[in-house]
């Protein structure tokens, strides 16, 4: 079916445009126009993918967070050790380098619109909760092997890793001199061997 | 000086305008029209006060963040211990009431717009930074009165603290059931209680 994936990689080449976009001048600048602008298309070929601005975000957000999601997915399959497998998922959320700054950066944004805004606020929990469950996944696998004390709640404790990444990389998206991308590991590493039996 | 009073008392009068407008409808709604019709006011009184868009929403996140700084300060005077005035002062960065899940929508939504905005970034960054000082003070007078580890990183726990706090009040507000009052405290003493000598 040639068509149907021509239209996949349409759409994909579209929300591609819109982190762009996000990633320099902000979510404010997403607008149908500046979107078929920025992806090299007529304004009336994209109406035809996307029938609004609403539509649009969504779905760059969706992008977004599947992008990350398959990144996670991949890291399972490279890492046999589980404690391992979950510091290398939570290391995914911070932004350590210049691609991930960006990323996180429109992430941000998005979170800052979803507020208002019942269907991004619905895909940002799926996204929140999926990454939640793989760490929690993992810790009980940890906890399985003996690598992970008894007691430790590892659900409470997935919310409290993904919380303090999501908060380091706030801190260090505006403050990149002050959380180097050695100290935001540090600090995520000290937690995770504060688990250990 | 009743002029100067007044002056001072009229521009709050805006910022809590701009506060209510924003956590109903988002940042987006803010514009010099929209925050007259809320305070009451007409456009061109407005304009006195405040030139343009940006202005409002600079001068509204400042009145924010100073109104959460108050509160902080507030908690050094009645909180002798400095390791529950540490405990204290985080947990005022919780979500934990319908009034503070308002604040923080709010907060988190200059968060997304600041991204892009190089004087909202600035006062973000001041903010972020008179927290976490705040609360590495409290850290290192508690690890002088023998209360905290002394191998303990105070600026860098401060730093992990701060982002923790963040971090549960962005799952806390996307998922208040799954993130309750109590779950997210519990989770700032587990770190805190980490700590203690």
């Amino acid at each position: 079916m040639p068509k149907v994936v021509d239209h996949e990689e349409r759409r994909a080449e579209l929300a591609a445009a819109v982190w762009r976009l996000a990633s320099r001048e902000g979510l404010e600048a997403i607008t149908v126009r500046r979107v078929a602008e920025e992806a090299g298309w007529s304004t009336g070929a994209l109406v035809h993918y996307f029938g609004d601005k609403e539509e649009l975000i969504l779905f760059a957000f969706r992008t977004g967070a599947d992008r990350v999601g398959r990144r996670l997915a991949k890291l399972d399959e490279h890492e046999a050790d589980p404690l391992a497998r979950a510091r290398a998922q939570l290391l995914e959320g911070l932004p350590l380098d210049r691609d991930r700054q960006d990323e996180m950066r429109v992430w941000f944004s998005f979170l800052g619109l979803a507020l208002t805004r019942p269907t991004l606020a619905r895909a940002q929990r799926v996204a929140y909760r999926a990454w939640r469950e793989r760490i929690r996944d993992r810790l009980r696998e940890a906890q399985e092997a003996g690598q992970v004390r008894a007691e430790v709640d590892c659900e409470a404790e997935a919310a409290a890793l993904v919380g303090l990444v999501d908060g380091l990389a706030v801190q260090a998206i505006f403050e990149p001199r002050l959380l180097s991308a050695s100290r935001q590991v540090e600090l995520v590493d000290a937690r995770l061997e504060g688990l250990r039996a």
